[in-house]
């Protein structure tokens, strides 16, 4: 085969994290085939969804099998109600968003991927640590990255004062994956009025939006004024709705935006649209019983999330996130090194954590925990915790 | 907004046929209120899916909603029981390809989409007539585009006989959309001999390989000696099990190719797996029961082709496919164009067909009928095109 290949893919790491827990998990099982391994690492949910979704699913799969349910090719956009669903969430807070501005895709990943299709040569600007999705589909790109540090000082919210006034493709995601911080109002401003005035775009990923409680915390970039003007988000069911194996998700492209045209063409050229079923749970889970069954679940893992954020405060490590999203980011105890206390305590007390590492250079020495585990889990790990921290 | 965007799309044509065929159908029916329409245009599927596979899905919803039952995030490749059986389907026909050279994914549209992802700047050859995504795509990426002409002198299977011996990324559609036709094995040898000595690789569509009936014509690429180092196989279960609206479809990236680990990478990278419910059911419709419920539907949407294939018959008019694919493809009578003809059967008859022009420059002239209709409308608009042809 002689055909030139991407030669952008030989600049990407090893995409090696949750492989490279799981190795190290398995080889402390040899060891100690007795042991039990509890996970707070794992950034899947575990609650089952919510009962209304799963009727409204299983009707719907019976009812392809009949000649007037069938439901075969539909707008690759989504379906009308659902967007028109998504629509009303976002006017819940204030947010006027058209329907004709949403389009429904199979999760937040791969319109990630999907939008990068609309740039050309670009520089790209990426806070360090974060999911790690951003650089690894701009790298595929051939894209220069820029990093904006997340630390301690600035509350792991990266802010654009010190940035040079020239158009960036900016990724943002709050609440923040790993770790858990929130941009306030102010601070979102500044970011749209600083793309604004570069001619930047910034990609605002809400995968964790239903996690925030506090109702002076943005859940939407749209919640800025000119953010229509600048900004596109992702937005996904996982999380929310526990679809991380259901598969649905969203994107806003605001009809003023020059991309606007493109990504219909785009998504109606190389995308078929989500799977109907997921789509019909999707628009249940937004009905009101949805809503509330869903709301328990979200309750469930900030109670976890509050039980690690004690924990954490008892022994005098400071922390973010856990407040409103199902990650705590902290400095690893004793200054170790991320993997060096993956693995004291995996051997110490049979837990796992996710190393900060894998989320950027700058997660070097930090840690990350997920409320996602169950309660008697979660509560276990934490007694298990205490004997060695 | 600054940000330089992907100048390709300016090269895309307008995504026009359908819309306009749309058009052009509601003014008629605002002209004439009372007329019936009836579509033989339609590429979509009609029949209900599979009782087995819908039973499938249905449990698998109620499972979600249980502890044990609920299922999260995936492997971005698919669940290990369908790629297992999809290599099991593949070794019915004595083709052996391992299930971790198979990946599941949202559809075959979604993949050839996908995949691009893994090549530089490269030449691309393409059919004409063919289905439009290969070159939507293509441009896109900003490839060179060359055209093969599918026409009755060639049966409308283009050789690569006159083809400078270079290295290019070759899209064949076999059987054909939109002209039915399908390479004999003899064919397909010529196409995989000429990729190996030129450097070439070929993406094969077998969208419609489980409308072949005559065993001695090729499914798949891999029944050709040497085709795994030459080629990629995308295929889904769209026309195969009615999947159109639950979206689930595969591609097989051989080992040997220099772009298998970069494919695994690319997915686990851009996508997060098919939705488990749709993987569920395709799985159901591998299974005996399964199978042998689509293939009663195979058999009556064949069924209306040989009604249709009767009819152009005996009307003297030379039309291609129908024998082993739901299309069949004709030079428009009296020389009309497409869309000359397109107007001469809905207003004569209330029939609509897709203009064979829709589908690339050669298919000017030309028109495309499809299978999939109920019976009934199958039968009233022949009897309807036999008062004016």
């Amino acid at each position: 085969m002689k055909i030139p290949l991407n030669e952008n893919f030989k600049n990407l790491s090893r995409d090696y994290l949750f492989a490279e827990i799981d190795a190290r998990v398995k080889n402390c099982k040899q060891k100690n085939p007795q042991k039990e391994v509890i996970s707070l690492g794992i950034g899947d949910v575990s609650r089952p969804i919510s009962p209304s979704v799963a009727n409204e699913m299983q009707k719907c799969a019976l009812m392809m099998a009949t000649k007037d349910g069938f439901f075969g090719y539909g707008a690759s956009s989504g379906l009308t109600e659902l967007r028109e669903a998504l629509s009303s969430y976002y006017a819940e807070r204030k947010t006027v968003i058209s329907p004709t501005e949403i389009f429904i895709s199979d999760g937040a990943k791969s319109n990630l991927g999907a939008l990068c299709d609309l740039f050309g040569d670009c520089e790209v600007l990426i806070c360090d640590p974060v999911y790690p999705v951003y650089l690894d589909v701009s790298i595929i790109h051939g894209r220069r990255v820029h990093f904006l540090r997340a630390s301690a000082e600035n509350s792991y919210l990266p802010m654009p004062d010190a940035l040079p006034e020239m158009p960036f493709l900016i990724y943002l995601c709050s609440p923040n994956n790993p770790t858990g911080a929130v941009y306030s109002r102010d601070q979102l401003k500044k970011w749209v009025d600083f793309a604004l005035v570069s001619g930047s775009l910034i990609i605002f990923d809400v995968a964790y939006e239903a996690y925030v409680s506090n109702k002076s915390l943005p859940r939407s970039i749209y919640e800025i004024e000119g953010a229509k003007k600048c900004a596109i988000e992702v937005g996904s069911f996982s999380k929310m709705a526990g679809f991380t194996g259901v598969r649905c998700g969203w994107s806003v492209v605001p009809s003023k935006l020059p991309v606007y045209e493109m990504w219909k063409r785009r998504q109606s050229t190389k995308f078929n649209g989500a799977s109907y079923l997921s789509q019909r749970g999707a628009l249940a889970s937004l009905l009101p019983r949805g809503r509330e069954e869903n709301f328990k679940n979200i309750e469930y893992y900030m109670e976890n999330a509050r039980l690690i954020a004690r924990f954490l405060t008892r022994k005098g490590i400071e922390f973010s996130g856990g407040e409103h999203a199902p990650y705590l980011w902290f400095k690893c105890p004793k200054n170790m090194d991320s993997w060096t206390f993956f693995d004291y305590i995996l051997n110490g007390a049979g837990v796992v954590g996710a190393p900060g590492v894998g989320f950027g250079v700058s997660g070097e020495g930090y840690f990350r925990f997920t409320s996602f585990a169950s309660r008697e889990d979660t509560e276990k790990a934490l007694e298990l915790l205490d004997k060695i921290i």
